[in-house]
């Protein structure tokens, strides 16, 4: 069989691209073997070093026409390779400590292909058959590692037994993404807190609008901390309730909520005659990593009879952790949760899970249809957001049986350690400043050559700001000539932290969840960055004098 | 390397599966080369012919405590196999023609694989690289495709150089799939009606009741055919309209709008102070395969200032075939339109797109945040309802790409003739009824025995009735029966044709997309359906006996 396939359009080259695998020598089979090989070495070998401008890359994507004839699958590959592989981000490096993505367990690499290979479609039994019990276990595993702990085994193994496969149960749902599973999430609260009444059908049925008026609610809001994840405005959005009625709480030195601001906005808000939808405790900011404190809003939530969810897209792996749990105390007591495979459970892309603790809570966002999805029907589409959906529970199971809850726990405690390390290391160079110490493997710092940092703590409050804004530059430029050499990568957001009065910060945000991210690569980007800073930082004391200050 | 790994959880055996790949040998590596030599041998072999009830596969899947302690990745991979592929879904054979899912171009299991290693996050730039233009090139190409008609080719050249990669600009965006293409699209629709004004910040920002309280609407509905998917009304329920305000018109005898009936509610809805958020076409009903006159519909969404969405999630893909999209004229003049490529574009699951006429058109519905999508920057998580999403794109790009519009618009005319071979065959065998005739690749049809086709035609419309009461059992009995044999699939819905008065009649539905379905496969498909009803069949006219009719 030639490598050369399918360049004209006849049936029979159709089929064949249907029915014959690639051949061994082939430009596609030779790229697979070395992903299958040695994924970090093509990886390496593939990318290039040096990024390009995205203005260059954004060239080699210009063509809209749709090609008329097929092309060689062997030169698709080829293009691929050396258009997209080579500037695309090695997300898997040790050194790539900027963002959630991190090594992957090879194994998942062939159980991708064969996840794509059956195709299977989650929304419904017919199409996926034992993919659908799988699903509900995986989801009641998750589900027992978060509600289970209060119960005993016997019981627990009873209520599982009971609840898992129940056609009028749902412990939770896959789904894309950490932002849908947070609009999952709060559209049962949504509908169960405007949920039917006498003389109104509620709010799945008549809307929004008749359901304020029926419940005489003059707004609806979500209550969270000031450092909850971007997509809660979206969902507010998207559910109607508008942006300006995600309610944001101030949180205190160390970026969790505050339960007397809380009170207080729970107070305003029932005096301004407010519904209260939801109050969201966050498990794992997405910019520091902290915890909120879970317990106290679970009393609180209880008290008020507020739904109470937890945004545990990043930290919900933690309870894997029997040493590092206890950080999550009170999750057990959210009425919904939402956690990413694919951030700390080591998956890849598009992994998102929302877990219930009520199994019916999700009655209220029900909905059937005529050719699937009957009544009585165990199909998962009868309660997600999403319809079609591919079988990556299948992954998610792999890891939690091939790594074991002990395996997890090896991994989350290491890379809390490692952030630990980081810490110190950071804390202990008078060239940088730890902007936030960390409780996951998340923490934030900066660049302050050790004279500047001397000289802001002998100046006045304004100079202080000036000087910070000009740091903010310096971080800023770090950050991107960094990422453009291509050895390592750490991100960068802006912070308001109580240490600097509440003064907007741009500092470095790190993400050391890559088991694979060592001693060595951390002590070397923060040389990488000493480096690079050199010549800027020195410019410091000549801009300080500009703007009349002096150095 | 022995083939049993990782069973104790020490950090030296969890960097090996981080690190070391699978051994040739071992059971993993063992399926992935089955999968990739001979993907239906594969899944025939290790498919079970005859289905296990589902309550024993849940049996398999009963365990919800996570294993404490690792286990090897062989052991897994074996229990994956005899427990999970065993009772999957051999969703691309050529007899399983009863939903979406088809073969799949070999070329996309190990690109597939690729996605997943290099496992990038669209979200943003900073982690996807090159995959944001070649994303943005895909969804360039498709919405060529769609609204590039009316253009010259040196026009539609100039404006994608200026749109294809503009900050300020989106032609569309991935996501997981129909669903959430449709919200996306009724989203952007919500907020344009419901916009700023002077004194209003909009419903992005402010929330559907104080928009409604604002531009004084007394109700906020969606005008579909009653043939429009599901999804719509979850669609509903999310956005805040309530499913209730999902105005469903009636069809004709071709399941198409019927558009006198649509003037009339559009009459009716004014009247009532209603504001229209968006007409939608159906391009492809999911239950039949018919298309809504989209000019028609377009003429009137004009006229009327009302957002015209098609729902193209099937039929999308016929506009790459020149013979066949003449079928779905109107649909260029659509604000939004959905596709999905893992419906008859040949994508595995996961792969939906919202394609908008006005590249501006998202900016109602854009959001930013300080750790990501900056103001500005390209990150085309900026204006998509999903936040961290996978490289699907590349999937969809190299399919363009390899099979060329001509050889889609080849997959695309042989699908529909294969559809109309089969309404043929339904037709000249006097114990089958064709309910609906393909106008894509979809159709229903049902079992008649012959004696019971003659005696309804001469009998009254009451005895008619209990008739095809009796027919839908017989219906859904074949259906499952034949299902549970394994050998081929059609699925069943109910409908309520013209043709019986608008009785609710259930019936085999049938999506012809598989290039490798063969007229044979069709004919035993039917010699199947025959030899279960043949016992069934008999009872009828006892059972006709017995409610007092005579056969």
């Amino acid at each position: 069989m030639s490598k050369k396939r399918f360049a004209t359009a006849t049936e029979q080259n159709l089929f064949r691209i249907f029915t014959i695998p690639e051949a061994p020598d082939s430009t596609l089979a030779k790229i697979e073997q070395e992903v299958s090989q040695n994924l970090d070495g093509f990886l390496r070998e593939n990318i290039v070093a040096v990024e390009k401008p995205l203005s260059d890359i954004e060239q080699d994507f210009q063509e809209s026409l749709v090609p008329e004839r097929p092309q060689f699958v062997s030169d698709v590959a080829d293009e691929l390779l050396h258009k997209l592989v080579a500037q695309s981000v090695h997300t898997s490096s040790p050194s790539f400590i900027g963002h959630m993505t991190s090594a992957l367990p090879y194994f998942l690499l062939p159980l991708s292909k064969l996840m794509v290979g059956l195709n299977q479609n989650l929304v419904k039994i017919e199409t996926s058959k034992a993919f659908t019990p799988l699903e509900r276990q995986t989801i009641g595993m998750l589900h027992r590692i978060a509600y289970g702990q209060g119960r005993t085994e016997a019981e627990n193994e009873a209520y599982y037994d009971a609840m898992m496969h129940s056609a009028d149960a749902s412990l939770g749902a896959f789904c894309s993404g950490g932002t849908i599973a947070n609009i999952s999430a709060l559209w049962v609260a949504r509908n169960t807190l405007l949920g039917p009444q006498p003389g109104f059908k509620g709010v799945a049925k008549e809307g929004l609008f008749r359901a304020m008026m029926h419940y005489g609610y003059k707004r609806l809001v979500v209550l969270v901390s000031e450092r909850g994840h971007y997509s809660l405005g979206k969902a507010a959005d998207v559910l109607g309730m508008g942006r300006q009625d995600i309610v944001s709480v101030g949180t205190d030195e160390n970026n969790k909520i505050r339960i007397d601001l809380l009170e207080q906005k729970i107070a305003e808000l029932k005096a301004e005659g407010a519904g209260i939808l939801a109050l969201i405790g966050v498990a794992g900011t997405t910019e520091t990593g902290n915890i909120d404190p879970l317990d106290a809003m679970a009393d609180i939530a209880e008290r008020e009879g507020i739904h109470f969810h937890v945004d545990a897209a990043w930290g919900g792996a933690t309870m894997l952790s029997e040493n590092a749990r206890p950080l999550l105390k009170g999750i057990e007591r959210a009425d919904s949760i939402t956690v990413d495979a694919h951030k700390q459970m080591y998956v890849p892309m598009g992994a998102g899970m929302v877990l219930f603790k009520d199994p019916h809570s999700t009655d209220v966002i029900e909905h059937h249809a005529e050719y699937i999805l009957r009544k009585g029907s165990k199909d998962l589409g009868s309660h997600t957001l999403e319809g079609s959906r591919p079988g990556m529970s299948m992954l998610v199971y792999a890891c939690l049986k091939v790594m074991g809850r002990s395996g997890y726990q090896m991994l989350i405690d290491r890379s809390i350690d490692t952030a630990k390390y980081f810490a110190e290391l950071i804390k202990q160079d008078p060239d940088f400043e730890l902007v936030s110490e960390p409780e996951l493997c998340l923490l934030t710092y900066r660049y302050v050559p050790k004279p500047v940092k001397d000289y802001m703590a002998t100046c006045n409050q304004e100079e202080r700001e000036i000087i910070n804004e000009l740091l903010n530059d310096l971080t800023k430029f770090i950050q991107k000539k960094q990422r453009e050499s291509g050895k390592s990568f750490v991100s960068r957001t802006r912070l308001t932290p109580k240490a600097h009065n509440g003064q907007t910060i741009t500092v470095f945000r790190c993400v050391l969840a890559n088991p694979l991210t060592t001693k060595e690569i951390l002590q070397d980007i923060l040389a990488e960055q000493k480096e690079i800073a050199k010549d800027s930082w020195r410019s410091l004391p000549a801009i300080l004098k500009k703007v009349g200050l002096t150095a």
